[in-house]
C-alpha cells in the first residue's frame, strides 16, 4: 500500500461513524422463537452501557439508534433521562425509531389503516417521536411501517397510499430545522401480499409528498433477490434523496445478518458509489450509516464489534478506488480496466493500516479480543441472567 | 359440465380428505409480533373443538395434525387422553409433529447439533413422538427441523448430515408396521446461511438412508422462488417417495398464506400431476394432504374452512383433465392442444357441483356462511378472551 | 351467471382490444438458437397478413405493434406503404417500436453510450420513429432500451442517467399532440450487472423528466421474482402515469410465455386494479394493452389467437368483481369477504358467455378451431418455407 | 503472510489447473443479438491458438473444453487432427461437450423427446462424443441438455425422465475405463416451464441410474436465486458424486459473467468446502475445474486471462483457512471465531505471492499486461476480421 493510500484510509477512518441500534443488544429471534442470551440487554440503560463498550473499543460508534416503544418507557417524558444516560455511557442518542407495528391496534395497518382513529393514534406516536428527537437533539426520525395486506383484494392500495401521504406530511410539518424524516421501504414481511411502502420508488414519491426534509432510507436487506442496490443508491444520491442506510446482510430475505458476512463485495460497491459521487460532484451528502441487524445467535456485543470493524474495512477498501482512472476508463468503455480498479481496491488487505490507525487513536488494535479480555460480558451475563430468564416466545 | 364430469367430481370429493393442523387455531404471527384473536385456541381441547367445527361443516377434515410440544402437555402420557378428546369432538388425531426447534438447547441445532447430549435429547423427543403416534394410531410422524447455520464457516455441513442420517435411522427403527416418517425440507428460516435439510434432493437421500418407511414431505412454501414444485412432485411419485404435503401459499418466502390465495393454478397443477400419475400407473400412492398455514390476520376457523373448500375446488378441477387426450397430445408434441386440456379443466366452474355434493351429504352448501350463522365464534370469543389476553410477543 | 353479469361481459368485450406485435409472427428463439417454423413471417406483409387472420377470427386485435428496424426497410419512407398494407389486411398500425439495441454500434449502449456520436445515432433513430408514428397515425411510440453494463465499475450510472434524460426529452419534443412516449423498464437482460432503466421508479422519474406525454410501460415479465405487479399498476394509475402493458407470462425471468399460462390469477388481479380504479374515480385512463411474447415453440398464429382469447377471458372475469361490496369490506377490514369477491369472480366460467358474444358479433365461437379449419397455416407453411430455410442461429 | 502460508499458496498454484472452453473465444451474445469482435475465433484452430496464449501466460490452463458440433467438423473423424492441433498450440483437449440442443430436430427435446427416432439421433451423437473422448484421451464427457417444456401439460415429466435414464445408461456403457460422464443441471433456459434435469438432486439420481462413472457437474450460474451452492458441493463431495464445475458468475439468472465478478466470497466458499473436505477426509477427489462463460462484451482472450487469474486468487485465499482451528470452533459452536477464520483468509491479499510464484515459474507477473504487450490481439483482429464480418444475429 502506498503512503498516499494509507493516509487516505486514516483520513477516512477519522471521519467514518456507524450508528448501532439499541435493539441489537436485546433478545431477538425469528417467529419460531428466541434463543435467550443471559447478558442480553433488558433496559435502555443496559443497551446504552453495551453500546458504550462498543464505542470505547472501536471509536466509530458514537451514536445509538433508539426505539421509542422499547427505550422510552414514558415516551417524550423519558427523553431527557435517556439522553443523559447515553452521555453517562459515552455515547449519544442517534436516530429516533417510532414503532407503529407492534400494538394490537395496528393489525390492519397504522398510517394506512382504514380506521381514522387508528391512523390518528399512529400519527400521535410519530409526532411524539419527532418531539423526542427535538428534545434529545437527534437529527433523524427513522420510519419503518409494517403496513400492508396478506391477501389480494383485502386492501385498497391507492386509498392507503393517500393516507400515508397525508400522515407523512403531518409528521414532516412537526420537524424543526435540521431534522430529517427517513422513510424506509421493504417488499414483504410482516405483510405478505402487498406492503404499502414496498420499494425505493414508492418511498421517493412519498418522501417528496411529505416535504423537503424527508429522505429515503435504504435497508440493504429490504430488496428483491438480485436487485442492484448500488444503482438505487446512485440514483438517490443524484436526486439528493438518500437519507441513510440500515446495513445488514442476507442470503435469502430480510435475514438481518452481520454486514458483509454474505456479500462483502456488494457492500464495498455501495460504499464505492458514494465515494465516486462525492469525488465527481464535490458534494458532501448527509448520509446516516446505521446498522439494523438481528443478533439471534452470535453474542450480541461481539457481533456489534464485528459489525463495526467490518464496516470500517469495507469502507476503507472503497476509498482506495482510483476515481480519476475509473472515470477515464468508463468514458472509453475499457471494461476490464475499469472493473480491475474496483477489484484491486477490494483485494487490498486493509487490516494492517486500520490496526495502525487504531493504535494511533488509543484504541485496541483488535477490538474483539480487547472486548473478550475486558470481563464485561461475564459481568453482564451474571447481572442480567435473572431478568432474561423468562424471555422466551413460542411460534404458536 | 357433463354428467360424467359431475360424477367424477362427486367420487373425488367422497375420497378427498385434507388434514388441518391444531396450531392453525392458535395465536401465530411474525417475528414482529402476534395480533391476538380473542377466540384463538389455547388448549388442545380448544383446538380439537375448533377442528370439529370445520369437519362438521366441510366433511373433508376428519383428522387433525398435532404438535407434541404444544398439544401433549405430558408427552406420551397425554396421548390417550388427547385421542379420546378428538373423538369427543368428531375428529381423529392425524400426523404427529415433534418439536426440536423451540427449546433453548436447540440454539445450534437438534439432530445436527455438535453436542451429543443435545442430539440425544432431540432423539428422545422424536422417539417419544413415534410412541405417541403408535399410541393414538397415527400413520405419520412428520419431521421438520430448523437446524442450520447463519454464517459461512460456522457449521460443518457434512458432519451435521452424518448426525442427521444416524438420528433419522434410529427414529425410523422405532416405527411400527404401517407407520411412516415424513421428512420436510426448507431452504431457509430460521437458519439464514445454510439449512441442514434444504431441498427435496437432500431429503430424499436422508429418507432413503433412514429406511423404507421414510418419505418426503413437500411444504409448498418451502421452495426457492420460481422452482417448479409440480415437477418435484412428479419425480417423488415416480420414486414412491412422496409422503405428503404441507399446503399453503406465498408470494415471497414461507408466507404460510391460505392455499390457492396467490397461485391457484400452481396448486391445480400439483394435483394434476398426482391424478395423472394415478391414471398412468394405476398406482394409489399414500399421500397425506395436510395444511400448514399461519392464520395471522384472518379469523382462524373461517380461514380453515376457506382452506378446505378451496382445496376441494382445486382438486375437483384437476380431476377434470382428460388424461387420455393429454397423453396423446404430449406424445405428439401438440403443445397447444395439451396445454388447453389443463386450461379447460381449470376454467371450469366447479362450485355448483360441489354445492350439490354437499347437499347430498347433508353438509351445508356454503360452509363459511353456515359457520358464521352457527354462533360458535361468538361463543369462543367470549369464553377464551381471558386466556388470550396476555398472548403477545415483541420483536426485541 | 346473472343477466347483469352477462351484459357486463358483453359490454366489456365490445370495448376490449389487445394489440399484437408484428415480431410475434417471426422466428424467435433463445441465445441457444431458434427453432424454425416454415410458415413464420419473414416480411412485414407476412406479419400483417397473419395479424389480419387473428383479428378476423377474434375481433379484438385491430392494431399491430411494429418494429422500425425490422418492419420499415426504408425507415420513414416505408411508413405510408406499411400503413396501407395493414389496411389491406384488415388491421391498423399500432405502437411504433424503435430498435436501438441490435446494431453493432450499441455494444456499450444507445442513449446511455459515453460516445456522443452514438447517442446521436440512437436519437436520430428515435426521432425518425416518432415521425413514422405521426405519418401512420399511431398514438404510441414504445421505447425499450437494452442499455446497461455487465460488470461493476464499468459504467457511470449517474452520467448515463443524465444522457437518458436529455435524450428522452428531445424525443418527447418531437411528439405531436395526442402522441405518447411509452418507456419500458427491465431489471436485466441483455445487461447483467446494471440496466439503465431497471424498474418502474426509474422509469417514472425519467418519463416525468421527458415531458407530460411520456408514460410508463409495464412489461409483466420485466420484474423481480415476487414483485407485486398489480401494486405498481395501482400506483401508476393513481399518478396518471400508466401508459400501457406488454403482456406475457413467465416462470423464471423474462420468459415471454403466453399470457396467463403460468399465473392467470395474477393477470386477473392486474385487470382488477384497473377496473377498480375506473369504478372509484370515474376516470377512463388511456391504457395500451399490448402483447410482447416470444413464440419459440408453439405455432405462432395459433399462439397469438390463444393469447387474445385468454386475455378476453381474464379481463371478463375481472369486470365481474363486485366493486361496491369490495369497497365496503376493504373499509371494514373484512378480509375474507373482500378476498372472496375476487375469488368468486375468478372462479366464474366465462367461456360460454364469450362464445355467445362471438356468435352475436359474427365471429367464430372458437377462433382457434376456426383458424385450423381455415387452411391458412398450410398455405403459408408452403409459401414461406423457402424464405425460412436458412433462418437459424447458433449460440457460439 | 507467514512463510508457511506462502509455501502453501505456491504448492496450491503448482497443482491448480482450470480448463477453459473453446467457445469462450467465439462470438456469443444474448437472444437480442451478438456484438461482433473482429478477433473472435471462428475455427477450432483459432480457438486452440487463443487458448495457447492464455496458457502460455498464466500457466494454469493446459486443457481446453471442446464442443463436438462446433469444433469437430467431421465428428469423430476430426478427433485426431484436433488433438494434434492442440498440441501444436501448447494445450491439450479437455472435456468433450456434445450438442443436442441446437439442431432443429431437438425442438421438443433430445434424449427426452417423445419421438424415438430423435432420441436415437441424440444418443448417436452422445456415443460419438464418447468415442471422440476416447480417441483424444479426454477424461470427461460433459453433458448439458436444454430439454424441457415451456407450458404446463405439454410434456410428460415422468416419461421423459425414463427416457433420460435409458439414454444416459447407454452413453455410460460406452465409456472406457477412467472416463467419466459429467451431467449438468439447470433450472431454466432455454426451457421456461420445466427443465428435465433441473437441479442437483435430479442429476444425482440420473447419474446413479446411469452408472458408477457418471458424476454431477455444478455450473455455478445454474441455480435458483439464494440457493446455497457450497452446501450442494459439500453434499456431492460426501457422496463422491462431484465431477466438476462450470464456473461463471451472475447477478440474476445464467448470466455467464466472469468468475468472481459479482460474488467473489461465494466462489471462495465453494473452494473452501473442497479444501476442508480434503483436509478432513484425506481424500483427493477428481474435480474438473472448468470455465463456462459468455464473453459478450469484454475482449475474449483478456477476459479469459482475467478469469484464470481470478480463480487462482480465490483458490489461494481458500487454502489459507486454518482447518484445525475451524474444526475446533465448529465443534464448540464458537460462531464468531469460526466465521472469522474464513473472513481472515478471504481478506488476505494474495496478489503479491502469486506474482512471486509466477516469476519463479517463468510466467509474466501480470499476464493481462503481458498479453496486451504481446501484439497477439492486433494480429488476430486483422487476420480474422473478414471471417467475422457477417457474424451477426437478430432477435426476430
Amino acid at each position: 500500500m502506498t503512503a498516499r493510500q494509507e493516509e487516505l484510509i486514516w483520513k477516512t477512518l477519522d471521519g467514518f461513524e456507524i450508528e448501532i441500534p439499541s435493539w441489537g443488544f436485546a433478545q431477538t429471534g425469528t417467529r419460531f422463537g428466541k434463543f435467550v442470551q443471559p447478558g442480553a440487554a433488558v433496559t435502555i440503560e443496559h443497551k446504552l452501557s453495551d453500546a458504550g463498550q462498543v464505542h470505547k473499543l472501536t471509536g466509530c460508534c458514537p451514536t445509538v439508534a433508539v426505539h421509542v416503544l422499547w427505550d422510552f418507557p414514558e415516551g417524550k417524558d423519558s427523553a431527557r433521562e435517556v439522553a443523559l444516560l447515553a452521555t453517562n455511557y459515552g455515547v449519544r442518542i442517534g436516530a429516533i425509531n417510532p414503532n407503529v407495528f407492534e400494538s394490537q391496534q395496528y393489525k390492519y395497518g397504522s398510517l394506512g389503516n382504514p380506521d381514522p382513529a387508528i391512523r390518528q393514534a399512529a400519527l400521535d406516536h410519530l409526532l411524539e417521536s419527532v418531539d423526542i428527537a427535538t428534545e434529545v437533539g437527534s437529527r433523524d426520525v427513522s420510519l419503518w411501517f409494517g403496513d400492508g395486506s396478506n391477501y389480494p383484494g383485502t386492501a385498497n392500495i391507492r386509498r392507503r397510499r393517500e393516507w400515508f401521504e397525508e400522515g407523512l406530511r403531518r409528521v414532516h410539518d412537526r420537524l424543526v430545522q435540521g431534522e430529517r424524516l427517513l422513510v424506509e421501504y421493504k417488499p414483504f414481511e410482516p405483510a405478505f401480499y402487498h406492503t404499502d411502502i414496498a420499494d425505493w420508488g414508492m418511498t421517493l414519491l412519498l418522501a417528496r409528498a411529505a416535504g423537503p426534509q424527508a429522505k429515503v432510507l435504504v435497508d440493504t436487506g429490504h430488496h428483491y433477490q438480485a436487485q442492484n442496490i448500488e444503482q438505487i443508491v446512485a440514483w438517490l444520491l443524484q436526486d439528493e434523496m438518500l437519507g441513510g442506510f440500515h446495513f445488514n446482510d442476507r442470503h435469502y430475505a430480510d435475514d438481518d445478518l452481520t454486514i458483509g458476512s454474505i456479500h462483502p463485495y456488494q457492500v464495498f460497491r455501495i460504499f464505492h458509489e458514494i465515494c465516486y459521487y462525492r469525488w465527481e460532484t464535490g458534494a458532501e451528502p448527509q448520509i446516516g450509516y446505521m446498522i439494523d441487524q438481528s443478533h439471534n445467535l452470535k453474542p450480541k456485543i461481539e457481533e456489534t464489534i464485528q459489525t463495526a470493524t467490518t464496516a470500517q474495512e469495507l469502507y476503507a477498501k472503497a476509498v482506495l478506488v482510483d476515481h480519476e482512472s475509473l472515470a477515464y476508463h468508463q468514458e472509453h468503455c475499457n471494461l476490464i480496466d475499469a472493473e480491475e480498479l474496483l477489484k484491486a481496491a477490494f483485494a487490498t488487505d486493509v487490516r494492517g493500516v486500520i490496526a495502525a490507525w487504531r493504535r494511533s487513536r488509543n484504541l485496541p488494535e483488535n477490538p474483539l479480543i480487547a472486548y473478550r479480555e475486558s470481563g464485561y460480558q461475564q459481568q453482564i451475563d451474571q447481572e442480567r441472567a435473572d431478568a432474561n430468564a423468562g424471555a422466551v416466545s413460542s411460534y404458536a
